[in-house]
């Protein structure tokens, strides 16, 4: 029954093993989004803002904030994008970086207790991101990736986040504080990337009991109709005890994935979140709204 | 590995363990449908044909048959309805009846091998419905419930399921031949019916070894966006084990939630499938088609 929690300065949302699924929002990153990282260059963060706000109101609980940007002030760009953040939501924030500086600077910047996001499995992030956790008392996503790369066998992945959580208890940060990333890969480029996903997820849920995370998007790359492959792909996951994924809350397919995964899941209480979302048929696609024509089709 | 092979006259569907997951569609059934009703009474099976070619033409590998209207000769009806739809398509059928001379009518029109829809773990329905199975080599479904009901504990259910099973085999008929339906509730009058579905449908994979199937649409009944609910039931259905259910093939999310599915479970070689259904972005939703401008999260 582990509980994963976070918080901004007012409000805090739980991981959980017997809790809504969480979904963290990935849009605010300007890795391929040209326009985005141009304006954060210059000092213009209206569009961290206004999809701050947009990914809040389509459902995210929580959001990543990431200021990746070459040649730029990464560590200076986070903090003041979480800042900017912070004041006009308090959704808790997921602070991403590839940079240490800019890790460090975003937690200094934060409000409450966040996900640093991430950790690997390799000895230099773990000696310069752990003391970072214990430093802050964060969450850290852990990636369960290596000095030898991405192993295709799970049995490996699985070792290597085994080996984070230890190696976190070493400076006394609880599993609880520890989301594991199972690392998705394309499905189209391995066909048995969507099992062993699966396979991989059930372990770390019932041996490790951790909660997960993974950049769901991930499995569907370079395939057509992704969002609904990526929805397929979290009730999935969902299903065999994922707890989060950072995903895009814009796409309606995949909100719709995630809130029926609760709703399989047992974790929407008389179904009350899913009817809010949906009783108005406009707010759903082609199949919102219509009677059945039929009943149960066991008749008695 | 237990594979359920059932047959027309021309072509041979497995319902199995290592196969993608068997669409069976529902369309053909005039209860709750006047028009169908009506028609079919008068003896016109223009839109039975048309059903027929449809739901063949929208994914469904087997196409269910029910002629269960009152006050009309039912077995008559379900005869020449088989026969009609035996002429246009070579997809195996489901004999749908709750009457059992409209059962041994359609089994002896059928050419092939059937799937029988259904016995029950009621004596009076073993005793009758199994020595139809036997006598016509046939595949059955089989109801999880008994004399007392639909229990909604699933331990009950399983044992019926278990009672059924080891009946038939007193019948010399093998467990490949019985497809178990758990019996999937309505999860917004019984919240935890997701939960259970899931729970019973694994027991039945990995202890009783039998192929499952489903109406699936009895898990949204009375929920606003049945549709998207019905295709994320089917896709976690399956990610435990649920190998063909009875639903409507024309529904696009259904379809995704089971083609994904087979992706998901490595039941779609290359993705083939996927790729062939919606490589035309007009062929899917909102979410075709359009090119992530995100890469792998995960930067080196």
């Amino acid at each position: 029954m582990t509980e994963t929690v976070i918080s901004s300065a007012s409000r805090e949302v739980v991981i959980g093993f017997e809790r809504p699924f969480v979904i963290i929002g990935e849009r605010i990153n300007p890795t391929g989004r040209k326009l985005l990282a141009a304006q954060m260059k210059s000092g213009d963060f209206s569009r961290v803002e206004s999809d701050a706000l947009a990914q809040v109101a389509a459902g995210a609980q929580v959001l990543d904030v990431n200021a990746g940007i070459p040649l730029a002030d990464e560590p200076g760009l986070l903090a003041e994008s979480i800042r900017r953040v912070q004041a006009i939501t308090d959704v808790p924030l997921s602070i991403d970086s590839s940079v240490i500086d800019a890790l460090a600077a975003g937690l200094s910047a934060y409000q409450g207790k966040p996900l640093l996001n991430s950790v690997t499995g390799e000895d230099e992030s773990l000696d310069r991101v752990l003391p970072l956790v214990k430093k802050y008392g964060c969450a850290v996503v852990a990636i369960s990736n290596d000095e030898t790369g991405i192993s295709e066998d799970i049995n490996v992945r699985f070792a290597v986040a085994e080996k984070i959580v230890q190696r976190a208890a070493d400076y006394g940060i609880p599993a609880s504080d520890v989301v594991v990333d199972p690392l998705v890969m394309p499905v189209g480029a391995l066909n048995d990337a969507g099992r062993k996903a699966m396979q991989l997820i059930r372990r770390l849920r019932t041996e490790l009991k951790v909660n997960t995370t993974c950049g769901a998007s991930n499995i569907s790359f370079g395939l057509p109709n992704r969002d609904a492959l990526n929805g397929v792909f979290l009730a999935m996951a969902a299903g065999v005890g994922m707890t989060s994924a950072i995903t895009n809350p814009l796409h309606g397919e995949v909100m719709a994935a995630v809130r029926g995964a609760d709703v399989m899941m047992g974790q929407d209480p008389e179904c009350r979140r899913w009817m809010q979302a949906y009783r108005d048929p406009s707010a759903a696609g082609a199949g919102a709204g219509r009677e059945r024509r039929r009943g149960n089709r066991r008749r008695v």
